[in-house]
């Protein structure tokens, strides 16, 4: 097996937490034996636990000296909740450290600097682009920016309309497709709607899983406008907690926000069209549908264009089958 | 090769004179020696002129005798204004006919009953489903109905506007998805639009090749709608010729078309909308930008549907990168 194969199952690994382990990043790691054999596998564990080498370690206990450890991140070199992982990584003896994207934390840095120095053969960026654009995509742009990344997701027609001329919209696109939007709920750390979803579909906003129970993590629901919201309402039952922020000011609900990663935001039209406008979209993702409804309900009223020179202007970045239905999925234009 | 492998060449070769064959169906043929070497390759010409097989045939000659004919349609056996392929066929020395799909047309059909009674060895069915969904789509539709097969075509944003706010459409897509446009017109009988769109627009509604000069085969330019257009309008130049309906009602535009086999509604969302209401799409092909526009002005208006239960349901049977922008292409659910 090739390093790059090896990082794939790394990559896999760490998909597999994301959503679990904020503030930390969702590492993968995978431990070779001398011989190249898989020794040990691990992720980050949820806050206060291990980091991902250190799980992929303890699997691998003594085979992975004179191995290889394989981490889709370089590995930290500072005193958090846990030790360095660069400590464990010296004191298994591991010959090779072959990781995928630099650490940009300067206080975490250092790390593939101070393996190299301690003599361990060190290879970085393998995979880098993969892993940046994917399981590590929203913790990089937080390092980066110190704000949440925002995922605006919606389904719609093939013809752009979020629900039918009644308003009817469950559902416009397939059991697979939705699933598909459970996975990626389960994935991010709150949700955000406008009050107008709540009183029209009033969601429960939820990660579930296949067999309909709640996922592991559940993210923090969040509900935007000025209106009170009933207490009835689904969204404020016990199955995840919930923030209400009385405010049309996208910018003041990411304030709000500032501590997360990852943040998705779920409509309808006139909070998609706010947050757009705003500018604080980082992903679209549209799950489109075979269908045609035609009528006045679109996906997104107004992002503040008015002429076809001054589009918003973005790139697909993926384009994949889902069952019956496409998702299209969309970053900033020279990004 | 294997005789996939040399009917994807036939494919491709009928591929080519799309729309060039009106009302023969675009067919590709290709002739392999007693060696299996590729002895003559051949598609429709021109009505009046040869059928496929004859076309390969001939540049075959003599190293026909022993070989194979792999054709995209079974080989026909009635005097048109050509005589029977069989009779080609027969008279070459061939010794085995693979064709793809059966010729529905009962006049034409027979062709590989008399070869097999004449000793030819008859392989049918290769690569069917493809070409059946392909080259000979709108030629099938045509036999089967009697009606013109009919693709909707539009551009769109992916928040499913075909102009921003201020009308302006030019240009929603890419260069490179607009020359895709331009490869399809070339391949269509006619195109239809409403007199909505020449009032906008202006368009001149011809197929231009990628140096900008026209293609050979110019569709007829339809327009429609009931107000009378101006005697200055591009579409009406001495670039093809222009057929005006003036009516509202998409079935007299399909009788006014009854003689063609493909037709292209390229809008707007006025005109769009009337025909899907009316049931006469057969073909949806969408040219998804990475753009967001929002405002007003969708690609349909009303498809005569009122709620998420009635909605209009098609398959995707396409999705396709074409440069910055998707291509979706979608046919009726259960075709
Ligand atoms: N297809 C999809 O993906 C999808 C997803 C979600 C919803 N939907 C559909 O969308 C429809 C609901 O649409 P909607 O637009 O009413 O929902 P919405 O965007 O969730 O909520 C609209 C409300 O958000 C508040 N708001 C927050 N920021 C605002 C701002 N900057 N400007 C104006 N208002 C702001 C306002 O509430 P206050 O008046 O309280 O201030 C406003 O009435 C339903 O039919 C639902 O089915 C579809
Ligand atoms: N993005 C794209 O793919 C695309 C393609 C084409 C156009 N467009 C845009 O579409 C806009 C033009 O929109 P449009 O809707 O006015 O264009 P349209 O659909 O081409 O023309 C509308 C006209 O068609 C006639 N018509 C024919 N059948 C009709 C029926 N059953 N019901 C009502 N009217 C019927 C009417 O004309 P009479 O009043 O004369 O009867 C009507 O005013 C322009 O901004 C253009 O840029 C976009």
């Amino acid at each position: 097996m090739t390093f790059g194969a090896v990082m794939r199952q790394a990559i896999e690994c760490s998909e597999q937490v994301k959503g679990n382990t904020y503030p930390n990043p969702p590492v993968g790691a995978v431990i070779l034996d001398a011989d190249g054999q898989v020794a040990g596998i691990g992720a980050t564990e949820p806050p206060g636990g291990a980091h991902a080498e250190v799980v992929a370690l303890r699997g691998a206990g003594e085979r992975a000296r004179g191995g290889t450890a394989v981490v889709t991140l370089e590995p930290c070199n500072h005193h958090g909740r846990t030790p360095p992982c660069v400590d464990a990584l010296l004191a298994s003896g591991v010959a090779r450290v072959v990781y995928s994207v630099g650490d940009p934390n300067p206080e975490a840095a250092g790390g593939a600097q101070r393996l190299g120095a301690a003599g361990v053969e060190v290879v970085g960026g393998v995979h880098e682009a993969e892993v940046a654009a994917g399981p590590l995509r929203e913790w990089l742009h937080k390092q980066r920016t110190g704000m949440p990344h925002v995922t605006w997701k919606f389904a719609t027609s093939v013809d752009g309309r979020s629900a039918a001329a009644d308003g009817s919209s469950q559902w416009i696109t397939s059991a697979a497709a939705r699933l598909d939007v459970h996975r990626h709920r389960a994935a991010v750390d709150a949700i955000v709607v406008g009050t107008g979803t709540v009183y029209i579909d009033d969601p429960t906003l939820t990660a579930r899983l296949p067999d309909g129970t709640l996922a592991e993590n559940q993210p923090l629901r969040v509900v935007v406008g000025e209106r009170e919201i009933s207490p009835e309402a689904n969204v404020l039952n016990d199955d995840s907690h919930t923030m209400v922020i009385r405010t049309r000011d996208p910018h003041e609900v990411m304030r709000a926000l500032s501590d997360r990663t990852a943040v998705l935001v779920e409509g309808g039209p006139t909070l998609a069209g706010a947050f757009l406008r705003a500018g604080v979209i980082d992903r679209i993702l549209a799950y489109v549908a075979p269908i045609l409804l035609g009528g006045p309900i679109t996906a997104v009223d107004d992002v503040g264009v008015l002429s076809i020179a001054g589009a918003q202007r973005w790139r697909f970045d993926g384009v994949d089958t889902i069952g019956p239905d496409v998702r299209l999925s969309l970053v900033p234009r020279g990004s």
